[in-house]
């Protein structure tokens, strides 16, 4: 099969080419040929199968049908403006989260009005799409009342993708991520930084700062888990989602407290002790609105595995970020 | 205020004008100019204001923003491609119900960019964002996962006006009507047609065809009911909504066999009488899909106000079509 992933220069992007290229499979069926597009170049993993690359703007509205001129039975859509910039530039925002991936599904549609055509297309959404009021837990059946323009976009796509998926179009399957950590890199910006700084920073000998209570509860995946998901859509039996396309996946739902005593049960006191308490009353009022857990029960069902321990999320980070050992 | 009504050749559309014109205000702000717009043009009724009618496809990027250009206070959009007309016409449905709409959205905030602008918007949606599977009652806080292209643009449009109202460039209400019953006029091709001709038909002497069973049951209001809450849309508090824009309108569940027993009691057995039943597999299995009942307690409470027996629907459509007399 023919694959293309879109979004491929980002960190789950770049750990899913990385795992696309290790299996040499999906579902059974050997990749023969990869195309990695993203708005930078992506870099091109050395493989024994043909890899192109492509910097491209998918809100431009002719490059999907360039993307898909080649007829991939694989695609996956990754790209997005993340939240903070989506809410920052309204206009963008919309042209590259939903123009972006309207543009896609059409490109789609209309390659296979040409000759017959319907490719498994595998959309990273997100659980930015519910909003409050939110239950402690939130069922599969939940409305979306996104408080973002990013969780506005990617609750639209996923209508969408469940349409042209209906439709015959496309086959469809969305996936709402949990929030990624532990994240690998620099700190960064975003509200939920400090999820992933916590542990990042006490493991590599640094000061992490932490701007909320211990009590505050959120739902977390590894990266691995992540590119675990995007490969269980990819090779799925998608008969099974009738016409309900998008999965809540299933995560691990976690206090800050939890996550500090799992950071001393896998690293010892002294990581601990580098986590500095800095409380910040705007950002404890952004997470205050965030989903703290979800059932998942859908896609549990359909084979979706996500982490059952934050010691667990820990442990991976230090296997595939820090080359097994704790600096 | 200035009033712009988009859809205003459309029956609820006609019956919106005429009760706009009839109070001369909403919310106690006397009406000072009517523009009515649809894709054929709009009667223009007589009035003491000066009404400008405007026979306009608002799906053309350009139209929306010469509609906003007179700055009109309070807009109702109603105009909408039908359910059997998006399924059966992709591109269509969604260039008029989805990007037609967003044209409008876009138009609005483009014009208060160029001078504080924020009209009360109230876009009628509809209760085909809900899809299966759905419980006997639905909540206000049941998800989306509507089975048309129709159910899809709509459930798409509440997203953009709620995120377009939380940016503060509208101040938007959807309302997700019921099924209107009794429609006036003739018997149309619509799946759910038969609701209103068992009731319309055997009022006019007529015999009407019955394609389910007794038991079905589903959620309707009378066209006065939905005027009414169009009107209360477009005068109520919006900051009781929060970042909530749509509400699933209230309305009566009945079965047919319940629609049947209100119509004996109001026009007699000899109306019931013209009833034939002549079971349809296919009307059957589409309305089998469809919701029965919801709770609409958020619109209860803020004070939209349905039907609460089927007699009730019935006079007012003898009392606001037939002249008060059974034909």
């Amino acid at each position: 099969m023919k694959a293309l992933v879109i979004g491929a220069a980002g960190m789950v992007g770049r750990k899913l080419v990385k795992q696309l290229l290790a299996a040499g499979q999906v579902g059974g069926t050997a990749i023969e040929s990869l195309m990695l597009a993203d708005v930078i170049a992506p870099e091109a993993p050395e493989a024994s199968i043909p890899i192109e690359t492509a910097a491209v703007d998918l809100s431009d509205a002719d490059v999907a049908a360039k993307l898909v001129a080649d007829r991939p039975d694989l695609i996956f859509h990754l790209a997005a403006i993340v939240s903070g910039e989506a809410e920052a530039d309204f206009e963008k925002g919309y042209r590259i989260n939903l123009d972006g991936t309207r543009h896609l599904l059409e490109a789609i549609r209309l390659a296979g009005i040409a000759q017959p055509y319907r490719p498994r297309l595998v959309f990273t959404s997100s659980i930015a799409v519910f909003g409050e009021p939110l239950p402690p837990v939130i069922g599969d059946s939940h409305d979306h009342t996104p408080l973002t323009s990013y969780g506005t976009q990617k609750a639209i796509c996923e209508l969408l993708l469940a349409d042209y998926s209906r439709r015959g179009f496309v086959d469809g399957v969305g996936i709402r991520l949990p929030t990624i950590a532990v994240r690998p890199g620099r700190p960064n910006k975003a509200a939920s930084g400090f999820f992933s700084g916590i542990i990042r920073e006490p493991l590599a000998g640094q000061e992490a700062l932490l701007p909320v209570a211990d009590t505050v509860r959120h739902w977390f995946a590894s990266p691995r888990a992540a590119v675990g998901f995007l490969l269980h859509a990819a090779a799925m039996d998608t008969a099974l989602l009738g016409n309900q396309r998008n999965l809540t996946m299933p995560g691990l739902a976690a206090t800050v407290g939890e996550q500090i005593a799992a950071l001393e049960r896998v690293a010892g006191p002294n990581a601990v002790a580098l986590i500095r308490r800095q409380p910040d009353a705007t950002t404890a009022n952004i997470v205050a609105g965030w989903p703290q857990a979800f059932e998942a029960s859908r896609a549990k069902a359909l084979g979706f595995v996500g982490e059952t321990s934050f010691d667990d999320i820990i442990r991976i980070h230090i296997e595939d970020e820090l080359g097994g050992r704790i600096g």
